[in-house]
């Protein structure tokens, strides 16, 4: 029999600093109204801790849900963490998480695809329980968005923020679970939306610092225009090949990038509000995070049976969607 | 019926570029005997280009791998990279190479695990085929380590060099292909071996780049002693685990980190060194390109059958051993 892997508990940590629009105004030139009504963000979470980065988030996120489900990090056996924000270039943050919260015993690496770097985690982790080899994988989405966010930039200071999300993947004791994952990527949207510095095209040097090529480069109007292009379409043809009306949805759990982007998925998807995780609001975007912050907030609301339809887009270009029926 | 994932085909580029012993002793307090009696090492390859990097030596394996097979770029629906050393912190490489090759049909993303990064998306690979959604798979590991190497340090710079290699992943048509993959990590090994700045714990900064916190940080000794242990453990298990005796296994294809590590390897499951696979000393340790280089210059004496056993140590600490079948 087929195996199917489940999420079986999730959590979420934001640091406790709030970035609001209000103080973004006094920084850069632009107002509350304006963001709120083109991202739909009002303020964003920001570890202002200099000795703490994305693995501090993701071993608080995963310290809790262990918690929650009376788990011993004993029994994890894969940490794969999604971020572009790792605490350092190398070893990987997951071995840097599963030392912090005494995993142990599990393996681990970092998978990282930008903004779609949750989904892809998730996607490889469900392959290892599909697979039967492993039956306790920790996926954690972490990203301290403010370590190459340029706060003197008004296009890309106001749309992110820090945070980290865990979610627990076991093999499925029934027919839910991860039904159905289909990833895009299409390589041409490089020039978009990338950070210049940093890697081995352009390594780290006093002249890459100053001219602040370690901070993201994104190109507003054609990242937004693929975006909301590809979300629906790829939300669309989840339904369509699972054969979903827009009844059968309970959720769509979407990548918190935009408001409008959301937006326009729903209404191809031919969904109301209602049934769309939103929390970009309070957080903004936090890249690897936004998906399980929205399935921690989300979770005492949801059913066992629930049909989520989880989408993702983001820098390379990427983007992708999977339809998970809800295990609890 | 299980899926099987295997290699069906292998190659390499390096770029042309040798840095030699002679070279390095003009600039660090060294000396080519101490180089080859220490490590084993007696050139490497740097890959010179300003204007390239990781990506593109990536490509240009596997260029060379779909020329080889004749297989359009339009067939290749997962490009998985491994690095440490991606041209840029996003979007993923591996996105970037779909570009550059003409992938168009494949998604893709970086997976990081320091050294065993190949090895882990390796194993990743593997899933996707054993589940039936993927067919045909590029693993590319590709590292430009000149890029994150102090050429003042002797300790490093003598060890590194630049290079990639591409895998094919398809599904088995018979009982060959990756039979056992056991993989650990050890994250309180950081410590001893990591790049200090350059992530969210320590973002580029002109202190960060004065202070060469972009640049590889290592105690060889913990990291020697952990590597010559983990490495004979894991072979022996994965050994034990199938049931091979030494006269079983053709061939032991090891990350190439130091040549005495591979020796004790050697040792330790009863194998003469006319059964590994040792390249170390003209490429030196290429990181995540170690083991497909040495897959592919290995490549026209292998039969179809032949037990390899692959096997790695890096950062994290991480370390991990496969047995394959090889399957042409």
């Amino acid at each position: 029999m087929k195996i199917i892997a489940a999420i079986t508990g999730v959590s979420a940590y934001v640091p406790e600093y709030i970035l609001t629009n209000q103080e973004l105004e006094k920084t850069v030139n632009t107002n509350n109204e304006w963001i709120l009504d083109r991202c739909g963000i009002s303020e964003r979470r920001i570890l202002k801790d200099k000795d703490k980065a994305s693995a501090f988030m993701a071993a608080e996120a995963a310290k809790t849900l262990l918690a929650k489900k009376s788990i011993s990090p004993l029994d994890i056996e894969l940490i794969i963490v999604a971020t572009v924000t790792p605490d350092h270039v190398y070893p990987a943050t997951a071995n840097i998480v599963s030392d912090m919260i005494g995993a142990t015993n599990a393996w681990g690496f970092d998978v990282q695809a930008a903004c779609s770097s949750f989904l892809s985690a998730l996607s490889v982790a469900a392959k290892f329980i599909e697979s039967g080899t492993h039956k306790k994988i920790l996926v954690i989405g972490s990203d301290k968005m403010s370590s190459i966010i340029d706060y003197t930039c008004r296009k890309t200071s106001i749309l992110f923020g820090d945070g980290a999300g865990a979610v627990l993947l076991e093999p499925s004791t029934d027919d839910t679970g991860i039904i159905d994952t289909r990833m895009y990527a299409d390589g041409s949207g490089k020039k978009h939306l990338y950070q210049a510095a940093g890697g081995s095209l352009i390594p780290a040097s006093i002249e890459s610092v100053k001219n602040k090529q370690h901070f993201m480069t994104m190109e507003g109007q054609p990242v937004f225009k693929l975006a909301v292009i590809k979300m629906a379409d790829v939300a669309v043809e989840m339904m369509e090949r699972n054969k979903l009306s827009a009844d059968d949805i309970t959720y769509l759990t979407p990548h918190q990038a935009n408001k409008r982007i959301i937006e326009a998925t729903a209404k191809r998807m031919g969904i109301s509000m209602e049934k769309v995780m939103l929390n970009i609001q309070k957080y903004g975007n936090t890249t690897s995070a936004t998906i399980p912050l929205c399935l921690a907030e989300w979770e005492s609301q949801l059913k066992k049976g629930d049909n989520l339809i989880l989408t993702t887009v983001g820098a390379g270009f990427t983007w992708g969607g999977m339809y998970l029926k809800w295990s609890y």
